[in-house]
């Protein structure tokens, strides 16, 4: 191979890119990893910052200092825009980067199946910012309605929708039913903890579809202990700022008002895959060889949740598990051809092989999901394997006590610690003030206050 | 007095409106708390969150949560948007308040002198936006400074300006000199951690007026250990996109190239102030009789940073014991007149007295000062001092465990654990990359990654 020492250009640094990172830490490479953000997120618990449990350090970690220590490592905070395979360059929004090999891992974004106006109203959780824009959705609609004195209106207010029941969609929804009973309900003197609401929409006729059948039930069942009314086997045909529209199996349509809409359906690819050249599937994914790597380009490849990636003719689910394995894979074939100096065309590499270690979905306090090849567990068992599995799996030392405390501390209190409404000091919503005869939380006796009905 | 009971509305849920609310939770009154934001913030430990030590929810908390037990208060998330001192209503921005009581407590926001375009390049620190928009800026121009291959722009990426070195200003370029000494010197490849320079610009002739000499003198050994210039006597005519120019006493002007400016001069009082219809002084704020309420409006109180508060012929500081103290003061007149039936004439009510418990700012690891009446001390005995007597204040079980630990944990490893950058994820200053020759981080033998160079 050629002398000089080759360059790894790894675009992305969730799961999979760090995991290729990583892996080729002692291989004779310079590695750059590029991303558009500084920090890496430990996306399987991205729903409990947005529900007020978790900060975002305790879940995210700048990427620069995960690979502070590796010296063949330099990490650049830039926007891929385009990749050209051709001249082996990634073109950045204000320059290129020549690659020997290159990695990508931008994983997926939102998909609203073509209705993209629905997106301003039902936000999708895959960022800190997002997390911390629903969160602030979630925590104002608890002061709308603190303020709304007609009780339609403030129904709607206390009312949450979450479309899609894979685990984003259970976890958020079970976690909003558990801030409903538990964590708000001393807080506010004019909501009643019962009129909360959340309705769990999901196309297919169970929820969470990866799972086994005994799972799904056990969820939904744990799911309904906390409020949540899981509504199985409608299409969602229209959201906008005042309810949901779903079609039942039956044709029929009825409508949910509700004011706070979190969206769990729809992934797509981001679309970085598009100038790849390669074949795509529906979700915009890179059908990639068994070796992962790209058609014709034996020296690209695509791992995560971009890539539709098969091993032993099933497909890899879209789990961080996934993304981890499959940069292990490539950092490997690449440590190997760099070391023998000589290219193995891809079909003769190693073909990627997933181990599969199971799933798990937690639903709220002492209550999970846990699925392997060899045992289905719910309930307290599940959660505490849940919990233990994260903690080992989280990035870095600091975070991982953090959240072990923060998760014992709310345990115990039954107190969320990060409730706060940040961001865009834009205005409240328009709500309407409590007047005089809607003030049912002052104390027996007390004189009502005289609010001057404003213009809404 | 009337039959019903009297009706306490407090804007500002600062550490003068919750003072306020607290002192009367036995009272018969019922109380409304009106804030623009859900939380409470512990002002004296912004400047962590913008140093990316604390998380915000560490220093934030939730007002309602503060005073969910307390019965005969309600919390309301509104904006006070005008006083109708003669007819005892506020004016929110949809809808009013009838008030038999009135505290005002909004606190103060940033003065540029009236150079309001200065605000875009130097943001002041205020709220946990403004502090989050501040570690934004000093880690994006980390990030920037990586990818900038001219030494002169680079040298400006890593100067950091900082105005006024009053205790905010002292703490934070305290800090930022840490940040480039420590946090940051193994995560980056083409940052030489000496080449970074922080310059507090102070107009006086010693930082940190409000304490002794010595203490001055100690904060700015302490300072300059750090790595900081401190630069007095001089004033600040032009902050720009690129720099920070400074007429010196001798009228000579200079310019300080620098690509992070953050403000810590001049506050102004919350421009409700100006509906009481009140004298006010020239920063804006209420000048209030002895008893704090407002000339001729014994039903009015203005406390806190909003508030000229004299005490035994001295001007009350704008700090947090200077508002909690006020809103004491004035809890207790109110019940006692609540209690009572009747209403005291001003003049006949007891003057507000403060008590003085002392000043400390911190300037780094085991650095601080601290003086009171009795005693001036600098170093690691003040710096013990200081993190007692923060731990003793902030609000909230959990936040003082959390900050216990999250301190302990950065002393120890020289990290921040919040370094996140987050908010408006739009473009990325614009920034010429490294090109192949001005590649210093790869490692010895290594080949030059080809970086084609963008337009900026």
């Amino acid at each position: 191979m050629q002398q000089r020492t080759p360059h790894v250009v790894i675009i992305g640094g969730g799961f999979g890119g760090l995991a290729v990172a990583r892996s080729l830490r002692k291989a004779p490479v310079n590695i750059t990893l590029v991303d558009k953000r500084n920090h890496h997120v430990f996306q399987p618990l991205l729903y409990q910052v947005a529900t007020a449990e978790l900060n975002p350090s305790d879940i995210a970690y700048p990427i620069r200092a995960a690979l502070s220590k590796q010296r063949n490592v330099r990490v650049l905070l830039a926007e891929a825009k385009t990749i050209d395979t051709a001249g082996k360059r990634v073109v950045l929004d204000d320059g290129a980067l020549q690659y020997d090999y290159l990695i990508v891992a931008t994983g997926a974004t939102h998909s609203y199946f073509g209705k993209n106006e629905w997106e301003q109203y039902a936000p999708g959780l895959k960022s800190i910012e997002d997390a911390l824009e629903i969160r602030r959705r979630v925590f104002l609609a608890y002061e709308a309605a603190e303020r709304e004195s007609d009780p339609v209106l403030q129904r709607e207010w206390l009312t949450f929708a979450v479309v899609g029941a894979g685990p984003t969609g259970v976890e958020l929804s079970g976690a909003l039913g558990e801030i409903g009973l538990h964590t708000l309900a001393h807080d506010f003197r004019s909501i009643d903890p019962t009129q909360v609401k959340v309705v769990l929409f999901e196309g297919g006729d169970r929820v969470l579809r990866a799972y086994p059948e005994k799972l799904s039930a056990a969820a939904k069942r744990a799911l309904e202990k906390r409020h949540v009314e899981v509504r199985l086997g409608g299409r969602v045909t229209g959201i906008d700022g005042r309810g949901v529209t779903v079609e039942g199996a039956d044709g029929v349509e009825t409508r949910v008002g509700t004011r706070t809409v979190l969206w769990a359906a729809g992934v797509m690819a981001s679309p970085l895959a598009a100038s790849l050249g390669a074949p795509l599937d529906r979700s915009g994914r890179v059908v990639v060889l068994p070796d992962l790597s790209v058609p014709e380009h034996p020296e690209v490849y695509v791992i995560g949740d971009l890539a539709k990636m098969i091993s032993k003719g099933a497909e890899v689910p879209g789990v961080a598990q996934g993304a981890l394995q499959g940069g292990k894979h490539v950092a490997a074939i690449i440590a190997r051809e760099v070391r023998s100096g000589s290219r193995t065309p891809a079909a003769a590499r190693p073909a990627f092989s997933y181990w599969d270690k199971g799933n798990m979905a937690t639903i709220g306090r002492a209550s999970a999901v846990a699925a392997t090849k060899r045992f289905a567990v719910s309930g307290f068992l599940a959660w505490m394997m849940w919990w233990v599995v994260h903690i080992i799996f989280l990035v870095g030392f600091r975070s991982r006590v953090m959240v072990m405390l923060t998760w014992a501390w709310s345990w115990l209190t039954f107190k969320r610690g990060a409730r706060l409404i940040t961001g865009a000091p834009g205005p409240l919503p328009a709500i309407h003030l409590l007047d005089a005869s809607g003030a049912p939380a002052l104390p027996a006796g007390a004189a009502p206050i005289r609010l001057d009905r404003g213009t809404v």
